[in-house]
């Protein structure tokens, strides 16, 4: 199954519009999930340290090489900068672990995970080190580092050659031109929350004409929060039971999830669902054989209720900024 | 007629939770309508030099001062550093300016208007400049000054005594947690666009939070702008017409405007509706012999739309950046 290549800028990098997201992926399975992914065709990975199954995630792919399915210049690896080590001098430091745990030399894409820099946590005290200052303690301190100084340090890898690309996650558009008014290597990717109730039309434009490339994450809404427990996704009805999703899917023939990827795509927007399921796997990739109509992509748009399930300076998402210190609760 | 204040921080300053928005006052009546509106009452004034009626309202408040109206300390002044001024060297220019046309020797809040720096236009060649590069020519340039450079040269007015507090207008939580990371003096005063088809819920969280009072514009939503004919203006049914709005208003024999007013009041945001008509500014400002129940609030603020009618960054507002610079048209 051939799924189209975005390329980035200004790297001149290809990556493929339909990846594999690791969030939640459990240790245990991840290594043959990331194999057989490869296996279904998937060449392009969206990890995180915060998903602490960064080593499992490179055994994966390093038994595919090995095996001769792939080269490891037909695989995009992205992963992400955590919180805690948004200092300069962390920042290669976090890069460094993290290429050691992946059995790496270098990452495709690095991305700050959330604009939102923690205090430093040693990795040899807790890893990944999460959002609480304490496993057992609902607490968590900001650190006052700027997202242009943790930028440069980001920039000083790709003079390394530790990274290819980097970019950021999670931002806004007043951040996104703020940081570009100041960075000597522009970002390569914004990943963003993104979804027929959180659309965006702004921000995707924006990077559209600033040639940022965009992933989505969250591509089937509140689903992917449910097992969190959250309010906000228990309260919030399924997109795949959703009307205007399952009608256009029996039209297509099509999974409701491939509906919602195929607007996505058809957005020119980089998707990155997950499943340990090899059926589910190709289903995922198979929204290059048909297209969505304008007026499909514009009922599902006009289901935006600008619905933020990630949120973290959100009372609702449970944390809340006190006094330069993040609470959650 | 009392109207309660909110206090600033970091001063202490207070300023009165009622203001008058002087943006699309003409300049042959803004005198007039701002000595008029000191008599109804009005203490706080927010004006901005891209309102181009400067001078004309520091002449009507010099002469209530003249006429023993009130004393210079009664009047809470707010004007707006405009985008083309942003570089360091400009910032105490264009303040000093600002000054000598109300004719004052301090203002007491200066805004940043928009987070997005324009290049330079001299005074001298036109003023205001406004948003494109000239005034017969659909197009704009951006400067690339991040925001903490020039909000280094805002503190730096506090220091000479030429303000007394600072702060920014249309930033977004990302932006304005990541300016707070570098400011050595944090910023008084956010003023957003906020109306119940943009309620916005987590960002006053954010700014009560942190310590940021909060000033909304275009409290009555789409109205301001439809005299502008933007599409998104002309299409959206005006707040002063539905029937959460009327129906509360009836309840409280109140007008629509007061009802919107109190909400926003009541959501602990500042307010600064315009009128010409002294009947009109003196209902605005009576927004405290009432109060609305939690399921009023509740019921207008779920007319959210997250429709935001003010926004450079916006095809449908007819701006887009594009490769650095903001085309308009």
């Amino acid at each position: 199954m051939v799924v189209p290549n975005i390329t980035l800028k200004p790297s001149g990098q290809k990556v493929a519009q339909v990846g594999f997201g690791l969030w939640k992926v459990p240790n245990d399975s991840t290594s043959d999930v990331v194999y057989n992914a490869i296996k279904t065709g998937y060449r392009h990975f969206d990890g995180a340290c915060d998903y602490g199954n960064e080593k499992e995630a490179g055994e994966g792919i390093r038994r595919a090489i090995k095996d001769g399915l792939v080269k490891r210049e037909d695989i995009f690896v992205t992963t992400k900068l955590w919180a805690t080590f948004h200092s300069p001098e962390h920042v290669e430091q976090a890069a460094k672990k993290q290429l050691g745990d992946w059995g790496l030399e270098y990452f495709d894409l690095y991305l700050i995970h959330f604009p939102l820099p923690l205090q430093y946590v040693d990795p040899a005290e807790r890893y990944p080190p999460g959002w609480s200052i304490a496993a057992d303690k609902w607490e968590t301190k900001t650190a006052n580092i700027p997202l242009a100084t943790t930028w440069k340090a980001m920039e000083s890898l790709v003079d390394a050659g530790l990274v290819k690309n980097i970019g950021l996650c999670n931002c806004q558009g007043g951040l996104l031109l703020d940081l570009l008014r100041s960075a000597r290597i522009p970002p390569a990717m914004l990943q963003i929350e993104h979804h027929p109730y959180l659309v965006q039309p702004q921000l995707l434009d924006l990077c559209k004409d600033l040639g940022i490339a965009v992933t989505a994450y969250s591509s089937f809404g509140p689903l992917s929060y449910r097992d969190l427990q959250t309010p906000k996704a228990l309260g919030t009805a399924l997109l795949f039971e959703n009307d205007v999703i399952t009608s256009t899917a029996k039209k297509h023939r099509k999974s409701p999830a491939q509906i919602l990827l195929k607007w996505a795509v058809q957005r020119g927007v980089i998707v990155i669902p997950k499943s340990a399921d090899t059926k589910r796997q190709t289903e995922n990739m198979d929204v290059f054989s048909f297209d969505l109509s304008s007026e499909e992509l514009s009922a599902i748009s006009s289901l935006d209720k600008g619905l933020r399930f990630n949120d973290p300076v959100s009372v609702t998402c449970g944390i809340v900024i006190v006094s330069g210190a993040l609470e959650i609760g």
